[in-house]
């Protein structure tokens, strides 16, 4: 039974809703009108992306067009109730991905007297491909005070040690870290945010949000079959990543191998976000060369200085006329290049953002950047660290908040729950 | 030339870019995966609005989904300057709301050594339903200091006239007010920032971002062709708006009316924004029958209290068994209700917003409140001072933020451009 149907059948046993369906429906796509903007046409997508699996959804699958990440802070030291809540969340991101209410009665089909299990604001909306993805952040394991709240301190893995503090860090502490990740994307805005807000909802008194982040156009492809969206600064962004569709390459660089350790994470991954605030505009005034030079690939096409077509391999020993290697030494394509790093790979899935003005009369816009990966302090680390000392674009570029997750494998089975892997 | 052709042939002059083309058009909805997000869907609406035209496009265009609201500063005194502006704005809003670049030569078409007249995160998708709609605020006329800075004091609307102060009011003026008010809505937040953006660069120099809005899920429907969406509360919002299918009633409560006065406001409309903080935790934990009795409707059909289907009247007359009004005397609908308010009635144009998390563990969520009007100080002024000091509601939400914005009527020629009916 989807949301956009309970309705009719959840009201009837309401005073007063006994008529009711009739408007919710009219959201669904057959109803809507030829000028509706995506409330009608998220239904055409709006085909529910399975919640159980042996992976999580929302790191291969394609990635949507829409974010809400939120970072909470675990408010109880009671490991019981934390795990209540974790089986909560669990049952309620099963039904919210498939298009249904966050609880059984959902938003108006419980008793007047008690607040209702789902808020109402996805009623009539269908799944539009929500997927939601936990981790477990560093802190979860050992709290700031060093102290082993949930009895799990020596479950930690060692791949999530903390990041270094990398060169011309900008971070703000209060929109960093988080004992709790939950990414929410969705092809509708407003079914990411119902459900983070419902996560929140059924949280209370137990977690409590950090800080959270709406984004929208996605910054990456995660699959050959989409196109290659762009980023704030008007280049394709994603055109070298890790891909659904590269199974032995997703073993190698993003899902958590047997032997990895610990046993509680195979087949999971590890998330690192950056939020990045890119400064518009300055690069607005800088010359088309300079932004291709940077980036190391052309606007347009977003082929390699090297090259013609947007998949062409770079050749990073070309030189021009002057001696001068065609994808400058300091260019981002160059320095973030597996062959620079190790053969080291990412899955990016980030978003763009703007977060209204910074009070300076600029936008507030950047680059909401999310990483999946087997092992950040062999991925990032390395990578963000060769990018902070060299990368030219570093001169339009400020990091300003940081969080790394581990995120436990999928949900075999429908009696299972996120982190019964980490708290069994 | 749409803006998702134009790269393969502006391009075709640009070193390196001779075989693009492909990789932008392969966003473009005939070549879209079917596992695609709405990049690729909302070409299924990217028909472009009309820019010309007696009326700005954007007030009663059946509301899009999403919005990137922003506020200038005029940061120069010079008049001629201004005007130049506005020009160029114009020009590049009449473009890009046509699914074309910013400027003539677009994102990757100029000269190498030149910064692109166009951003370009924006290439490859199509006009989005973009309108952009622009206003003039109080302080253009007479700023801060008193100053006449642009010789238009004169010209100033009584409409105009600032918002009083309305009680329980806790607004920021750091996200107040402004010069000029553009308010760009799409299909496609993308497309929505694109706009905003290059109107920002088109005017460095001679404005400022003083603040900036991004919203989803329209919460009013602006024509009976459209599906009554969702506000944060979970409630349909939009019900009783009025809607582009009624011209006598637009004359009468929406559009500047001759000898309404001064003469250049006639066929525009005047904007009042307000951003409203909903505290939605609060909110999700207050019975359900609490929830429609401060609406005064309820949940699920949005029918008034005394009916059943969401377009009833309400009978505000009616009493329960204990003789208690049905629609209680502090609900929402009835002291929104024109009855209540001289017949004064508002066009809704709002949004919802989470901007992240409020530092307190709590999501900043709320509606950013729109509405266009005849005349705010016999409409909206009214209806606020009523609902301020007596709706229920007021426990759940917060005024934050306020602006007020004369916009004057649409350009009927080509060759015209925004405000010639102030300026020239
Ligand atoms: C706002 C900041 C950033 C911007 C605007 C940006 C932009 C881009 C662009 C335009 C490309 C080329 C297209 C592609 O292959 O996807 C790219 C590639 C890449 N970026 Fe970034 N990037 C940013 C930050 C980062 C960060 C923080 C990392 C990791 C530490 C990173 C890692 C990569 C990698 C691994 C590639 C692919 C390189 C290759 O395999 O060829 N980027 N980026
Ligand atoms: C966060 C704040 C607000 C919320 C959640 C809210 C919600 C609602 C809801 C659910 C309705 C009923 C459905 C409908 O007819 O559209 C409504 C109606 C209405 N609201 Fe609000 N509203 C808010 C603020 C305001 C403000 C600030 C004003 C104007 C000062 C306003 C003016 C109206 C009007 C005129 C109606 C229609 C009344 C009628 O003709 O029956 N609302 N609102």
């Amino acid at each position: 039974m989807e949301r956009r149907k309970v309705l009719g059948l959840a009201g009837a046993g309401v005073a007063g809703v006994a008529a009711a369906g009739a408007g919710a429906l009219a959201l669904t796509h057959n109803d809507a009108a030829p000028t509706a903007g995506s409330l009608d046409l998220v239904s055409e997508t709006g085909g529910a992306i399975p919640f159980y699996g042996a992976r999580q959804a929302g790191i291969v699958t394609p990635a949507q067009d829409r974010l809400h990440f939120c970072a909470f802070d675990v408010i109880t030291d009671d490991r019981a109730a934390l795990v209540e809540m974790l089986q909560d969340w669990t049952a309620a991101a099963a039904r919210m991905t498939q298009g249904r209410d966050a609880g059984t009665f959902g938003a108006v089909g419980g008793s007047l007297e008690a607040p209702p299990d789902d808020t109402g604001e996805a009623l009539g909306l269908p799944a539009s491909g929500l997927t939601l993805t936990i981790g477990f952040g560093p802190t979860l394991f050992r709290n700031a005070q060093g102290k082993d709240r949930f009895g799990i301190a020596a479950k930690r893995p060692a791949a999530l040690a903390d990041l270094p503090k990398f060169p011309r860090d900008t971070l703000d502490a209060a929109i960093s870290g988080g004992d709790i990740g939950v990414q929410a994307c969705a092809h509708d805005p407003q079914v990411a945010v119902h459900a983070i807000r419902n996560l929140a909802r059924i949280g209370m008194g137990k977690v409590s949000v950090r800080w959270s982040q709406l984004g929208f156009g996605r910054t990456s492809s995660t699959s050959t079959t989409q196109a290659t969206p762009r980023n704030l600064f008007g280049f394709k962004d994603g055109t070298r990543n890790l891909k659904a569709e590269e199974p032995a390459l997703l073993d190698e660089h993003l899902w958590v191998q047997p032997g990895d350790g610990p046993e509680w994470m195979t087949g999971g991954s590890y998330l690192v976000t950056r939020k990045i605030r890119m400064l518009v505009e300055t690069w607005d005034r800088s010359p088309l060369a300079e932004q291709q030079t940077i980036i190391g690939r052309d606007k347009g096409e977003g082929a390699p200085l090297t090259g013609k077509q947007e998949h062409d391999e770079p050749d990073f020993a070309a030189q021009d006329g002057k001696g001068q290697p065609v994808i400058p030494m300091d260019s981002h394509l160059r320095l973030a290049h597996p062959d620079q790093n190790g053969g080291a790979r990412l899955l990016r899935r980030g978003y763009n953002f703007v977060d209204g003005s910074d009070g300076l009369g600029r936008l507030n816009a950047g680059l909401f950047f999310m990483a999946y990966q087997r092992n950040p302090h062999k991925q990032f680390v390395p990578v963000q660290n060769r990018l902070a000392k060299q990368d030219a674009l570093n001169e339009y570029i400020r990091h300003v908040s940081s969080g790394l997750f581990a995120c436990p494998p999928g949900l075999p089975a429908a009696d299972d729950y996120w982190g019964r892997s980490l708290f069994a």
